[in-house]
C-alpha cells in the first residue's frame, strides 16, 4: 500500500542485490520509516524475534526469505548444505515459538529444498520464496474482493460512508501487502466507497493506535483512534456499521483466537445488532482444534507491556525524541494475556481468500472441502 | 485509609489552622504523593478544574470547603455577603459543569447560609461542611458493610481468595475517605477475607492504573493491573468472582453511566455468569431520568487524552522523571467519549447506603421509598 505516494510492501529483494532482504522496521513505526537489510537466515531470526516484523503473514514470509538466505550459504559451504539448512530452520522456528505461519513456511521451504542439487538451492529457494509471497498477497487480495460487498452494501443502503471498527493491526504491515480485516477497506476506499475506520489503540503494545493509524493515513482512509473501551459506546449510538478484524487462529468450528480485547467487541457488537466478521486466509485456521476456549492456550507475555509504554515525547521546536513511560505505581504487579478467544455464535461470517462463509464447521468445509474427513 | 501505614482523608482542615483546607494533589499520583494548601473559593474552584482533585463524591466536598472559606471572606466583607457567597458559588459550580454533586453540594450550602448573620456564618459554613464530609463518609462505610456479603460468600463458597475486578477509580481517593466500588473490599480486607483485586488501566486517563492500584497497595491490598481488553478473557477462564463498579450516575430505572468501557465488562460479565454489581451513594441517582442511552449526555472530552499519556521516565540511578509521550502518528485524530451506560438489564445489583437491591425501579424505591411520586 502507498507511504508518502509510494507503493510499498512489508518485506522484498532487490533486482541488483539479490542476497539482501529489505523490511521496513515496524518498531520504528509510527514515529519514523526506517528499512533494514537483512542478509543471512541468522540476522532474519533476530529481525523475527525482535519484532523488527510480526504480524502472522509477515512473520510466515520473513522465515521463507531467511531460509533463501540460508540457501545461499548451503550453496557456498558444499556437502553439508542439509546441516545449514536444518540449523537456519531452527534458529527461525525459535524466534517466535508461537507463531503458526512460521512454522508452516520453515517447513515448506525445507520440504522443497530437501535433496535438490547444490548448484540448484538457491534458485528453488528464491522460486518457492517468490511463491509464498505472491500466494500471501494474493490471498490477502481475495479477502478485499470478497470482504468488498459487506461495506458496500452498507452504504448502498445509508449513502454515508461507513464506519468499520477494528481492532489490533490486521492490516498490510501484519502481511506483505493489502492486510486481512484491512483489505476490504482499501479495496472499498480505492472504489471509490466512502470509508471510515474506528481504530481501537489496542492495549497493551498499541498495534491499533500506532500500526493500523498510520498505514491507514498514509493510504488516505479516514480513520479515529478511540481507546479499547469505546466501541461499546459507540456501537450503542450507532456509530459503527460493521466490525472488521483479523484472526490469529481458527478453529474448525469457528472460533477465533485474536488480540485480547476481540471478544468484549465481539459481545458489544452482538448486543448491538452489529456485523462482527473475521478477515482470515486460511493458512491461519487449526483444522485439528474444535473447542476454541479450551484448547487454545494463550500466551502470557511481559507484564512490563502493561506497565510501561513507548511514545515520543514532544519537543516543540526540535524532532519528537523516542522514550518509555511507566504507568503504574513501583513495584505494581501486571498480568499480561496476550489473546483472548471469541466464540463462534459471536462471529456474524468469516471472510477468507476463497469467499465467506459463516463462523462454523459447515461453512468452514464448504469452503475448503479437502479438510472432510472420512 | 492508609497511606504510608499513617490514615489519610483526600481532604481536610487541621484544628490549628481553620481558614486552609488541605488536599492530596492526585495529579500527583501514584509517582508521589503530594498535598496541597487551599484558602480561598477562587482557590478552590482551580483545585477542582486543574484536577488536584477529581471523583463525584470528593468534588462535591471539596465545592463544600471551598463554600465554607468563601463565608471567612463574607464574614470579613460585613453587608455584601450574600453577593460574595453568590459569586464563589458560581465560580465553583463553573470548575467541572458536569459534575451531578458538585451542584447539590454548593446549593445545600448556599441553602444552610442564606439570611445567616454575618457573625455566625463561618460557624454554620463549618458546621455544614463537616455535616456534609461526615455523610460522605458514612455512606461509604455503609456501602461497604452492605457490600461485604458479597465478598464473604464467595469465599465461604470457595475457601479461596476472592478475584473482584474493578474499573476506574471509585475508590477512597473519589471520595473523602473508603470509596464506593472499593469500601466492600477494604472491609472484607479489613476483616480478614483474603482478596484479589483485577485493576482495569482504564484508558485513556489510566485511573485504575495510577489512582485505584496505588490506593490498593497503599491499604495492603492484593491486586494486578491489566489492560481493559484483558476483563473478557479473565471471565471466560473463571479468574473473576464478581465485578464491583461505580457509578457517576444511575436512572431511577436502574442504568448505570460510568467510565467508558464499563458496559464491555457488564456484557462480559453476564456472558460468563459473573455477577456485576453496582457501588453508589444515592446522591449519585438521578430520579428524574429513565431511560440511560437516550437520557444520559456523554461528554467528549480532549482527544489529546487518547493521543497522549502522562507518565514517568525511569533513570536508572536516579528518581523516575515526569514525562508525556505521544501515542500516535502526528496528526492523528482521536475521539474521546468519558462515559457509557450500563443498561440495568446488565446489572446484577446495586449496593447504596441504604443497602443492596435489584437494579431497577422498584428496588429503588423500596429503599428510597421517599421518592415514589403521587
Amino acid at each position: 500500500m502507498l507511504v508518502d505516494g509510494v507503493h510499498r510492501r512489508t518485506i522484498w529483494t532487490e533486482p541488483d542485490d539479490p542476497g539482501t532482504v529489505h523490511l521496513i522496521d515496524q518498531r520504528a513505526l509510527p514515529f519514523s520509516f526506517e528499512t533494514v537489510r537483512v542478509t543471512s537466515a541468522t540476522q532474519m531470526a533476530a529481525t523475527i524475534s525482535d519484532m523488527v516484523v510480526r504480524g502472522a503473514g509477515l512473520i510466515g514470509v520473513a522465515a521463507a526469505y531467511g531460509m533463501a538466505l540460508a540457501a545461499r550459504s548451503a550453496a557456498d559451504d558444499r556437502g553439508d548444505a542439509a546441516t545449514t539448512l536444518q540449523a537456519a530452520a531452527a534458529r527461525l522456528e525459535a524466534s517466535r515459538p508461537t507463531a503458526v505461519n512460521l512454522t508452516w513456511a520453515v517447513d515448506r521451504m525445507l520440504r522443497t529444498l530437501d535433496g535438490i542439487d547444490p548448484g540448484d538451492l538457491v534458485a528453488t529457494a528464491d522460486a518457492e520464496t517468490e511463491a509464498i509471497v505472491a500466494e500471501d498477497v494474493a490471498a490477502c487480495q481475495a479477502i478485499g474482493r470478497h470482504g468488498l460487498p459487506l461495506i458496500e452494501e452498507i452504504h448502498e443502503c445509508t449513502g454515508r460512508p461507513v464506519n468499520v471498527m477494528t481492532h489490533c493491526n490486521a492490516g498490510w504491515l501484519a502481511f506483505v501487502d493489502h492486510g486481512s480485516a484491512t483489505a476490504p477497506i482499501y479495496t472499498a476506499h480505492d472504489a471509490g466507497i466512502p470509508v471510515h475506520v474506528w481504530v481501537d489503540e489496542t492495549r497493551p503494545r498499541n498495534q491499533g493506535a500506532r500500526l493500523t493509524a498510520w498505514e491507514l493515513g498514509q493510504h488516505g482512509v479516514p480513520h479515529s483512534v478511540v481507546v479499547d473501551n469505546a466501541g461499546g459506546h459507540l456501537m450503542q449510538h450507532g456509530l459503527v456499521d460493521l466490525v472488521l478484524v483479523g484472526s490469529d487462529r481458527t478453529t474448525a468450528t469457528g472460533d477465533v483466537a485474536n488480540k485480547i480485547g476481540t471478544y468484549l467487541k465481539a459481545l458489544a457488537a452482538h448486543d448491538n445488532d452489529v456485523p462482527f466478521h473475521v478477515a482470515l486466509p486460511s493458512s491461519s485456521i487449526d483444522w485439528s482444534a474444535r473447542a476454541g476456549r479450551r484448547e487454545i492456550v494463550i500466551e502470557e507475555r511481559d507484564p512490563t507491556e502493561v506497565t510501561h509504554i513507548d511514545g515520543v515525547v514532544e519537543t516543540g521546536s526540535g524532532p519528537a525524541v523516542p522514550a518509555q513511560v511507566r504507568l503504574v505505581p513501583e513495584g505494581t504487579i501486571a498480568v499480561n494475556h496476550g489473546f483472548d478467544v471469541t466464540p463462534a455464535r459471536l462471529v456474524t461470517g468469516l471472510v477468507t481468500e476463497r469467499g465467506r462463509c459463516p463462523a462454523d464447521e459447515s461453512g468452514l468445509l464448504g469452503l475448503y472441502p479437502e479438510h472432510r474427513r472420512g
